[in-house]
């Protein structure tokens, strides 16, 4: 199977949590005496359950080798997860809903700079997959001792990422 | 007063908050595979006081006329907040530390691009002083009815920036 990215949009990714973005459909707050513009609340940070705490993590990442063929799927069943890339490169998102992973279920999206996306509870996604260059990225998600992520792997050349 | 921005570093910042940044300092995890570099856990996210919730938005701000002149502080007295900078610009962080407000107490911090701050609870702060060009920030504070902003007012010309 081969999968082809679309355009990361807060509608297509509806189903698997919030694209996080300067969007030009949503009017700011004006704050700071009129100095500055506030885009708020744009992710829904489900971080809290079983004692879990918000954290804010930086990650550096480089860029799988191409043709990119998606081996492991993760979630995590207990909170979201959510990335904001801090670099100038787009950067690709591949992700199944939330219940039991099937590959036939997997869709990926092409970020842009500047389009972060929250992970729902439980969103099979796949981890950060950088384009062109290592790229920072800015991760909130949840604190706490024990066990949040279940992974699933995948045969080689049974999905790839058509980019 | 004038008072002279200092470089922002962890050390001198401890007194306030968090530095949030890729630190030389710090060996990172490893993660994805090898793929990842994680630093984890930079900021104490203090957001969770009287049913807060973790909140991420998206600000963008203007720099001011030079020069700056300090007329406002402000405080969170239930919650930390955390800027971290999306732009290329450097940008001013100024701060007195918890308690009654003393325009004697403030110290200013030029921050680069890349490094962020996480106000600690009750920390007396500048809003975000771009300089340069109008600068995009991303904030993590608390969401949650009710007050959580005390300010002070300070006149023009008793407290300014020199830079």
């Amino acid at each position: 199977m081969k999968i082809k990215p679309q355009p990361l949009t807060k509608a297509a990714f509806a189903p698997y949590g919030d694209v996080i973005e300067f969007s030009g459909n949503v009017d700011p707050r004006i704050i700071n005496y009129g100095h500055t513009q506030k885009f708020a609340n744009l992710a829904d940070l489900d971080v809290l359950a079983e004692g879990g705490k918000p954290v804010v993590s930086l990650f550096r990442t480089e860029p799988l080798p191409r043709p990119i063929s998606i081996r492991v799927m993760e979630r995590h069943p207990l909170s979201s997860q959510a990335f904001y890339p801090l670099g100038d490169h787009p950067y690709l998102v591949v992700v199944a809903a939330p219940g039991e992973f099937s590959v036939e279920n997997v869709r990926a999206f092409l970020a842009a700079p500047g389009q972060g996306v929250n992970y729902r509870k439980g969103t099979w996604h796949h981890y950060s997959l950088s384009l062109n260059a290592v790229s920072p990225f800015l991760v909130i998600d949840r604190g706490a001792e024990g066990q949040n992520c279940d992974e699933v792997f995948i045969d080689e050349g049974v999905l790839d990422i058509e980019y």
